[in-house]
């Protein structure tokens, strides 16, 4: 008998994306998809990221290639400091720690931080990587609801109890894939709770920079420092895939001095170091002063697409569907108050020509079937409403099948 | 009290680097240091990496840009395989995994095999940062001796006894530290024991294009495929590190299927997929055919290095030393017959302006603290030469210190 491939505990715990598995649809010829989490790729500063590539090339291509610190390159540190800075959070160069994308981030405090059988609180729905790290480490997951102000931090100590949570991970803006921001009061609340109970909140903040209505909120971070004792019990972590370009897999930890020290062996064993070449074209990039005018532009498509989306959807479903217009961000999160089963809906949306993902993927427990996410930023205008019309085509068939089975079911996650 | 960064076993488990804490005395004004692991950076191809660069982001930006299979980019994958039929293995693109680094190819496969308490065989003395993954993994190590054949296998039956190992990890050729090539003999001898045991061998080979003298030598994924049952207990490991350049962070794994599959979901979680844009560019430059050239290039001037460091060892120190004169790779390993500890010659030593990696770095367990490092690579010959001279100082200087202290210990691990 053939053993030797016999996985691990952990590695058997993981369950496949279901996005992943649908990216398979999006290559068909014709096929809308609203079911991608990419940014625009024709927004992509191109010129930009050229000049500086060809200057990082030319000036020091034997630091941007040669192995570089765990911690990350010093040039990119000082630059994600000032962002930080921009971001309302004034940051020591110093305490910046450069990942692989935000993803590795995650994993890596989750190693750093959680034992197998470790309690974590999230939000619900929930971010799907994020569950997929949690399952890897074998935590048992809290989950908390969530409404249009972000998850229901006032449920928190009815939802622990007794437990004792190890974690909270919050995606702090424009939620994937509520769509939702933490209102400021619960920011508030949460690190006063984190604090009492020296709970590690963990803020993952890569859709904060696109905000095309409203107010920008203070992180968590940044709130901390008004709070006694929060600062130690607060990370926050993001991303350069949404404001430069995801295939350069650059994110960022601001950490505690304790866990960041931690996290910087644990990283070194997990990569060595995130890539010194793509690390010090973004410093190059950031320095260049060009993130402004180009965030400018992505906020100016995406919130027309946003709002392309939302109208279609208004006029063409009405009542039947509730959903936040979005304000930022990449997703329209939605559900059908008839109590249809969205994941249904999928099977015969696609063959209409029109993808999306069911709302059940974001769930780790209490699936709410009727739920979807829409992502509006990789079509154009026209295609999103004709991605609308063949979503409502594909609605009207199933409905028409499943004419019995339209009493409303109670929502168990969101109201918009 | 503060409990919020309490970390998890797995994170408590990591020992830091040596290496990485010498590199602050590497930066010293005048200070020759053969400690590290880095290739020469003066001899990356720049214009040729140039080139490609250019044309990825001129041709096809959008794509090297945007999010990108977990798997890897198919140009990347199509080139690895070629590279694979050139290591005398053709490999079909499908099976090539690419990695963040070689590094995070065996932390990977790692996650997907190992639980907490499992049995793993390495050879001794061993790769510092595979020592690292698998005290993260919390995995019971073994460790096989080696002299200048590699590990020798034929101890493996009687250092296992009843346990049963999940995993045996190799570096086939030149090894780090020990540059030892595992002899085919041995290579033969190992999968037929897997096979018979069914415990997974994973091959690292990071250094097997950089042989400057004698014959290549097949690797295990190659004569597995003419031992029946052995492909599946299989798994291969490499780098465009020491090919192309570190900073790009590509690496690749050739796993059986069954291990392949849940390590791409292991992976998916751990950082989504390794930079397209990097990968892009990789393609490009393999695709471009330089590399063959370039190889020729860096393997002359290594072994000139080599061939001048072992020289320099063998006027200055005589009988004193043993070593084994490179044939390929990066690193010299030596051991002192008088039975000094280089940890006290290296405190003398970088006072004198030279420094080393002491050998004891490099064992899990039973180390050869006589034992020493030495990277030739990014040093002249010169300064080859001169840190030889600064060595001699130091190891006269203590050996003034410790006249007494100068019998022979037996060595526990090497002999060269």
């Amino acid at each position: 008998m053939n053993t030797a491939q016999k996985i691990s505990r952990a590695a058997g715990r993981i369950r496949s994306s279901d996005i992943r598995d649908l990216l398979q649809y999006a290559q068909q010829p014709g096929m809308i998809s609203m079911a991608g989490g990419l940014p625009a790729a024709e927004l992509f500063d191109q010129a930009g990221i050229q000049a500086s590539t060809q200057q990082v090339l030319r000036e020091h291509h034997m630091i941007a290639l040669q192995y570089g610190m765990t911690e990350g390159q010093p040039a990119l540190r000082q630059e994600l400091a000032s962002l930080m800075a921009q971001r309302g959070c004034p940051t020591d160069a110093q305490d910046i720690l450069v990942t692989t994308g935000s993803q590795q981030a995650l994993d890596l405090i989750v190693r750093t931080l959680i034992d197998e059988g470790d309690c974590v609180v999230l939000e619900r729905p929930s971010y799907l990587a994020a569950i997929q790290v949690l399952q890897l480490a074998g935590a048992r997951m809290l989950t908390l609801p969530g409404d249009a102000q972000g998850a229901r931090i006032d449920l928190l100590p009815e939802l622990v109890g007794a437990q004792r949570p190890k974690l909270i991970y919050v995606v702090s803006n424009f939620a994937n894939p509520s769509g939702a921001c933490l209102s400021l009061e619960r920011r508030k609340l949460l690190l006063q709770w984190a604090v009492a109970n020296q709970v590690m909140v963990i803020e993952d903040d890569p859709y904060g920079d696109l905000r095309y209505r409203g107010e920008r909120l203070p992180s968590l971070l940044e709130l901390a420092r008004g709070i006694p004792g929060a600062e130690s019990c607060c990370g926050y972590i993001s991303t350069l895939s949404k404001a430069i370009a995801p295939g350069l897999r650059l994110g960022w930890a601001v950490l505690p001095p304790l866990l960041r020290a931690s996290a910087v062996k644990v990283k070194q064993s997990m990569d060595l170091h995130t890539s010194s070449f793509t690390q010090e074209i973004a410093a190059h990039y950031l320095a260049s002063g060009r993130l402004a005018e180009h965030l400018t532009k992505v906020r100016a498509a995406y919130s027309s697409r946003g709002e392309a989306l939302a109208q279609a959807l208004c006029v063409t479903f009405g009542d039947e569907i509730e959903f936040n217009r979005p304000a930022g961000g990449m997703f329209l999160w939605g559900r059908f108050k008839s109590g249809i089963d969205t994941r249904k809906l999928l099977d015969i949306a696609r063959l209409e020509g029109v993808i999306f993902v069911p709302g059940d993927t974001f769930y780790a427990d209490s699936p709410d079937h009727s739920s979807l996410r829409l992502s509006f930023v990789t079509c154009t205008e026209d295609q999103l409403r004709e991605g609308v019309k063949r979503l409502a085509s594909a609605y009207a068939e199933i409905n028409l099948d499943n004419a019995e089975l339209r009493p409303l079911r109670n929502s168990t996650s969101f109201s918009g």
